[in-house]
């Protein structure tokens, strides 16, 4: 089943990328193509993948009525990796402490956008998600990650708990974000470890077995009147620390 | 003009909070007044607040189609505070050093929502907005926010600049967060200090002048393939960085 990426940077980033298989480009007749769109042509022609002119009507319906932005990528699957080795590969590569993060039967495509698009901005080496009763990565995940997801390493497995063993295995410590009482602050760990972040699903947070299964289990602060925050808010908060735990690795500081 | 809160949490934390002049409760017709519905009829009871059940068709008309979940709050306009006192006297009476947050120009309502409510979770004294070019606290930043605007000091200004340096007179440090080149990374600032947060808008950042008025700037490392983020994402984690420097000031650990 072909995908049908959209939106200026989700098309851009899966051209750049350059992992999927890509089969046209389409884009909105009559759309003028200087600017981003230019370049998005440019950058198609550059990868050999065949330019095509579409009607509006179509290309609505393609991306099942969302902002299109008159660029629509047609495109095989998501390259997901194949095991927990490819991720820390990555890691090896770069001489980095294993930086993972893992996702708990997370549904809301726009939240996991938001977080696999900070992944990409911490430098995450990967993103190991539940198969079933998840959202996977759809082009809706593509768009709300801007198509960060386009150049992470992401691994589906049947079974969390059991991937969460074998990485403890490799030494790194699983380190479970949760709301229950009595547990520590997240800066009172130290993050700058090799560590898997595990964050649960919207509303009901990480099951029982994986949450047991957590060498650590730390908390985000709250004071304010309402009680909860979204877990892409908490999720970005917690890469973000345990990124700064890590002095910034890899950071250039270029603006 | 009487405005429509919509959505379980919005019309709750507004009833809780009793800031508002509420002048009706729309409930649907042939809604089950059972679970957080019922509790919502009883909080209107209570704060003797008319309940009336409606038809479907007019409450989605409310709402703007958006989704209500079966509860409008009618009520009179945002209560905005007055001055800077309003705001600075929350930090008095909570014997803690000012800590505010200020938008220049923000426009998305999901944005600026996502934003209250993590400004409501980290404690901040108040939030300080630009009156024109801006949104203002609409129903739809309400939602956005789960209504934990209902309990923010929110004042909204003519000219953010001029307000800026009544708070610097104050002694309070303005810190801007920006992404020009060559700027140090936020955790290398003393946040703990009497500080006003600054953040630009969605793709143009903070103005010239307000930048200028700045006492420091601060940036968000990123490292990440995808070369920028939300505001919401970048001021949450902003946010949270402060009230880390803090030590959790305020924080029960109850969970």
């Amino acid at each position: 089943m072909p995908e049908y990426i959209y939106g200026h940077w989700p098309v851009m980033e899966s051209l750049r990328a350059g992992r999927r298989n890509m089969e046209q480009l389409l884009v909105s007749e009559r759309v003028d193509d200087k600017g981003v769109i230019g370049d998005i042509i440019q950058l198609a022609n550059d990868s050999g993948v065949p330019v095509r002119r579409v009607n509006r009507g179509i290309m609505d319906d393609l991306a099942n009525d969302a902002n299109h932005q008159s660029t629509i990528l047609r495109t095989g699957e998501y390259p997901y990796v194949e095991s927990i080795d490819n991720i820390l590969g990555v890691a090896r590569e770069r001489n980095e402490k294993p930086f993972i993060l893992l996702l708990d039967l997370l549904k809301d495509p726009q939240n996991v956008g938001v977080l696999l698009r900070v992944a990409d901005a911490v430098g995450i080496h990967g993103v190991i998600m539940q198969e079933r009763r998840s959202v996977g990565v759809t082009p809706s995940v593509v768009a709300a990650s801007s198509g960060a997801v386009e150049h992470l390493h992401v691994l589906q497995v049947t079974n969390l708990v059991n991937t969460m063993k074998d990485l403890k295995k490799e030494e790194i410590w699983m380190v479970g974000l949760d709301a229950v009482p009595n547990i520590q602050p997240l800066d009172k760990t130290d993050l700058n470890m090799a560590i898997g972040l595990v964050l649960g699903s919207e509303g009901e947070g990480v099951r029982r077995l994986v949450r047991e299964t957590c060498d650590i289990l730390v908390t985000l602060p709250m004071r304010g009147r309402v009680a909860s925050l979204n877990v892409a808010t908490v999720g970005s908060i917690a890469l973000y620390s345990a990124w700064q735990a890590r002095s910034w690795e890899g950071w250039s500081n270029k603006g």
